[in-house]
């Protein structure tokens, strides 16, 4: 399982004084008081991400969606329920980070008008839900003049590497760890999911480089991936 | 809390014989194979429900959408997602119960077209869901020959007691507990809700007259809600 992978992966001290912002859950795009548009993810990853960072020492903070999940040890959770509010705490947070790590599943649309009652079948609970844009979260953070090592993901239930690679270009990511949730027993809350990582060949930008070793994170981070990989 | 409020309301053995149908927790409309929508229920009260009904004796049959909570002991507990797994199942069940609870908030509408592949937003994630009513799980138990004793309940952010009396009536309920749920602290993910009971003042029906003891049952889960409701 995934969690017990990647603990332990990363030696302690090795991300010391090194600062790590991770997304991670579903968000909840409200309806009304009562209703939600969400989806299936759990958490599972960026929680053992997190875990990961922290264990290796790097200052952690979670930002974190509604899940079920406990806060791991010497992470700093920031509990959100939109996208919107999940925008918000990732730019009051990301500043000097040296590591982003976006694995939350960020709704891409929310409800264009949120109900102060609850809708009734009666009064308006039209035939349709109307949709605006939710902000690109990721984006935003890759396109910071000194945006942190960028890692992604994709959950994707076809033509997963493909549709991997095209936003690993168009959001300018440094990484981006690809998963098939079209097959039952791995992807969204499964212990278990099948992940390809592609990584950017460009080199990094001139704040990577001069910071140093964010080369190191990425290299680390790839591996503890890797080995997440192929620990199924 | 109700859990424990509930909890030995029943003597032992006062619904033996009695068979009894809870549905219990939010339904999950998919949007497609990672979206849905939802709504803040935890189950919690149909649950503690069907923990009081089966420790007093009863054949206990829980239809259950998703929720964080365990079987309670001696319930049969059935999973599922949608408001139509939810109609399918109870419709399966119900024949022959004496008590019909419907505590779960189920979806008014679904989407009217579930993507086989996760939309992307450059392919037809558009700018609105087209929805279509679910059917009326509780008002078909309400009009089957052999009802049950059916009992509803209304969670509702404004004009609480208004809206449970005209549920009441026109789905033909015997009870509807109505739960005011835009306060905070109480209502759906609480373990404290403010609730109403109301009860129909009609008689029961012949089919109801001639069970005998499910006048008896009505007047114990009366008083099981009225004690709930007591101790909060």
């Amino acid at each position: 399982a995934i969690c017990e992978a990647v603990a332990g992966l990363f030696q302690a001290g090795s991300m010391t004084g090194r600062k790590v912002v991770i997304t991670a859950g579903p968000t909840r795009e409200a309806i009304d008081p009562v209703r939600y548009i969400s989806n299936h993810s759990s958490g599972k990853m960026g929680y053992a991400l997190a875990q990961a960072m922290a264990e290796a020492g790097a200052h952690t903070i979670l930002v974190s969606g509604p899940t079920q999940l406990p806060v791991p040890e010497r992470v700093t959770r920031i509990n959100v329920e939109s996208a919107l509010e999940m925008a918000a705490q990732v730019e009051a947070s990301v500043e000097g980070a040296d590591v982003f790590i976006g694995a939350a599943a960020v709704a891409d649309y929310r409800p264009a008008n949120v109900a102060q009652q609850k809708l009734k079948k009666t009064e308006g609970m039209s035939n349709t839900i109307e949709l605006v844009e939710n902000p690109d979260i990721i984006r935003a953070v890759a396109e910071r003049a000194d945006r942190p090592i960028t890692v992604g993901f994709a959950a994707e239930t076809k033509d997963v590497q493909q549709y991997a690679a095209s936003k690993l270009h168009a959001k300018k990511l440094d990484m981006i760890i690809a998963n098939d949730v079209s097959q039952v027993g791995i992807g969204f809350n499964s212990d278990n999911n099948a992940v390809w990582v592609l990584r950017r060949k460009a080199p990094l930008n001139a704040h990577d480089a001069a910071s140093g070793g964010s080369e190191a994170s990425a290299a680390l981070l790839e591996e503890s991936i890797d080995q997440m990989s192929k620990a199924q």
